[in-house]
């Protein structure tokens, strides 16, 4: 399971303060509690301050990269933000993210094309967030193509088919979830990834729907995750839901988790 | 969902020792209690007890009508107990349960055939339990044919593929849900059911286990399972998973128990 973990997103109050007080330890301690916490991958996202987004990022990646090996994921929507990104990170480094949007698209591609970096492709295009299954499948398709014509291995796909409320429509889980599934099975060694807080919006108790969304998920094949790799709760149901689904052999993984007494049940 | 509760059961100490004493206020009280927390079925089972089993099934149903409107699943392996038992039960009852093994299968379909009642399918033959998908789905076909043949209506019977032991083998839970998902897709209309305690056996944490198995199975279109309603984490799983699966029009159910702080998160 890929667990990217989120914190490190200037839009968090405490962390923009951070960024803007050039307050390194506070990031680095995210960084390496995200780390010990079972992240895999830190993402990097100073999309608030714009005109001073690229320089942020940069600094953010390099504070981080002294006090972790993990490889960071770049998170911006501005293909310049991201380049800036990528010149300080080596080969294993994840792109959040690619879409259909046409202006995206076209200055992300040339960045991205042939090289072994992981992409997050967000079912999205110009028009309008998809809601149905059908027109989720009709995007990751085109994209798919798009990204392995220009030698993106399918493997280091991540396609995130956008987690909607399910308070706006009741169709929205199963929408996205069955999504997952046909991917997977379309696309055999593709990724999926979401960052699923979306699907409680409006609702109470929203960390509890999040983490059995997330069950859910895994149970359709989804292999990557956007979260808070400090909330033990949804680590523990990650860690459940990969040993019932047969990704953990021997039981291992969980076991250990229960042994080290990680698992908050 | 149907929640069938299984509290009443002779094989659990308290239970066998309060049907052995006649205390009715002790069974009573199961029963009432089950009903409040959100059972839709009260399962009866006197198993232990040889050569007195039908007469005890009597007795449990007799005082557990008393005080519950709801309907009895009456459970045993013993066509004659059963056949007991739906002398006392109008015709809103569930038979827990049928199978393809011969004996039991050729004295429960005369009580069944042209009924309405609701009967679990256990996805069981005289050979062996099944361990694949495709044995589960064998078994099931064969089955569920043998009870339409018998005037059993299709919306009537409730599938159990069988829950075996992920420790055991890492497939187990894989295997049990696309069974689910397979057979609620091969025949629209049916049910599905499970008693999913299986699945943990030989783990740590084994209701936390549980309650992440039952949100899978539910993504998967599970609609029954045999539990205990009273573990309040359990029904609390159930509720978000149903919302999540859009089961629950407008998020009534979720927001009613939210509300009534019935969700243990």
């Amino acid at each position: 399971m890929i667990i990217v973990g989120e914190l490190i997103n200037a839009s968090r109050k405490a962390v923009g303060e951070a960024i803007k007080q050039e307050d390194h330890a506070f990031i680095q301690k995210l960084a390496t509690d995200q780390t010990e916490a079972g992240a895999t991958y830190i993402d990097v996202n100073a999309g608030i301050f714009v005109g001073k987004e690229g320089q942020y990022m940069e600094w953010l990646i390099k504070n981080i990269k002294e006090v972790t090996d993990l490889p960071c994921s770049v998170d911006s929507p501005d293909p310049k933000v991201i380049e800036q990104g990528l010149k300080i990170n080596g080969d294993d480094v994840m792109i959040n993210s690619i879409s259909l949007e046409k202006e995206r698209l076209d200055a992300i591609l040339p960045l991205i094309a042939g090289t072994p970096y992981k992409i997050v492709a967000l079912c999205m295009d110009d028009e309008k967030m998809p809601e149905t299954q059908e027109e989720r499948l009709k995007i990751a398709d085109v994209l798919i193509n798009k990204l392995i014509q220009n030698n993106v291995k399918l493997e280091n796909i991540y396609v995130d088919p956008l987690v909607q409320p399910i308070s706006t429509d009741k169709t929205f889980g199963m929408g996205f979830i069955d999504s997952v599934a046909a991917i997977m099975t379309n696309y055999p060694g593709i990724h999926t990834i979401c960052g699923l807080s979306n699907i409680s919006y409006g609702l109470p108790e929203r960390k509890f729907l999040n983490r059995n969304f997330a069950v859910m998920a895994i149970a359709k094949g989804l292999d990557g995750l956007l979260i808070d790799p400090l909330d033990k709760k949804m680590m523990s149901s990650i860690c459940a839901a990969e040993t019932l689904v047969g990704r953990d052999d021997f039981n291992v993984k969980y076991l250990k988790a229960y042994r080290k007494k990680k698992l908050e049940v």
